[in-house]
């Protein structure tokens, strides 16, 4: 199936001289987001996968039903303040200023075979903190699944040395 | 199953004297994601719903694995600036001060049987901008499907006259 044809180019957003990739017509076709989502379940079932962790809000989108397709449960990583229990956060560089990301402190079982699932690899900041935050309570990363790549940013430099599943690459 | 028993109570959060419903140990379980999602799929089918609609960012928990799961498309409901393409809004009053939510314009066709998917009714301000958000682009709201019901909030009151299925009372 052509997935890119469900992707909409919008020029200059969030900001000028941005070509922003819109994967909400590909959501909106039942069959361009099943296929989508079961391409992600066969990466994660070869990888054995035993959780999904997906940060908010788009990640949450193939994340979880992936888990539901699979059967598994899923833990969200979520902006300062979003999760009620007790967290573990993790800071880490923009290009202005910082940003951090936090993980309910009982949502990763130690050895737990952990996937991370997000709509798109860009500079790799945000999946490079959910690795630390997994990493940190004893889980172990065995896959990284990701809608879009946009190979000009060098995510995959900055990730260093894990399994990564891209459905669409620009 | 007993879903109540995957549903953790957090006092006073977000501020003082609220009784936070927390569902991630629901979500991190992955018989009981399979099980309330699957429920929730069950009223879809019986409502012939040919699109899902959910509120970011808990909405795409239980809306994008049920959209999935029937083949059919998921139109996310975001705040403002977060879709790229152009959008229709809906402003709505809060307790203190106001909210907007947003959705691509072409995210409904006339007609089209739609069913909204969140995690909580409590209030119904932002189930209520969501239904308003679907019938001004001509799509029939055919159901409401919640996991949790605080039925002290009296939400069904403010919806008025739309099905509701709901997977837990509080």
């Amino acid at each position: 199936m052509e997935l890119k044809k469900y992707v909409a180019l919008v020029e200059d957003y969030p900001k000028k001289g941005i070509k922003f990739r819109d994967i909400t017509p590909l959501m909106g076709d039942g069959k361009a987001f099943k296929f989508a989502t079961e391409e992600i379940i066969k990466f994660c079932k070869e990888k054995n996968a035993e959780l999904i962790v997906g940060p908010e809000a788009r990640g949450f989108i193939f994340g979880c039903p992936v888990s539901y397709g699979l059967g598994i449960g899923f833990a969200p990583v979520r902006k300062p303040g979003k999760l009620p229990r007790e967290v573990i956060s993790y800071d880490y560089e923009l290009e202005y200023g910082t940003n951090t990301l936090c993980m309910h402190k009982d949502s990763i079982q130690p050895n737990q075979r952990v996937i991370i699932v997000d709509d798109l690899l860009a500079t790799g900041g945000t999946v490079e903190a959910t690795i630390h935050l997994i990493e940190k309570q004893g889980g172990i990363v065995v896959g990284l699944a990701f809608l879009i790549e946009l190979e000009d940013l060098n995510g995959r430099e900055k990730i260093g040395n894990y399994p990564i599943f891209t459905l669409m690459k620009y």
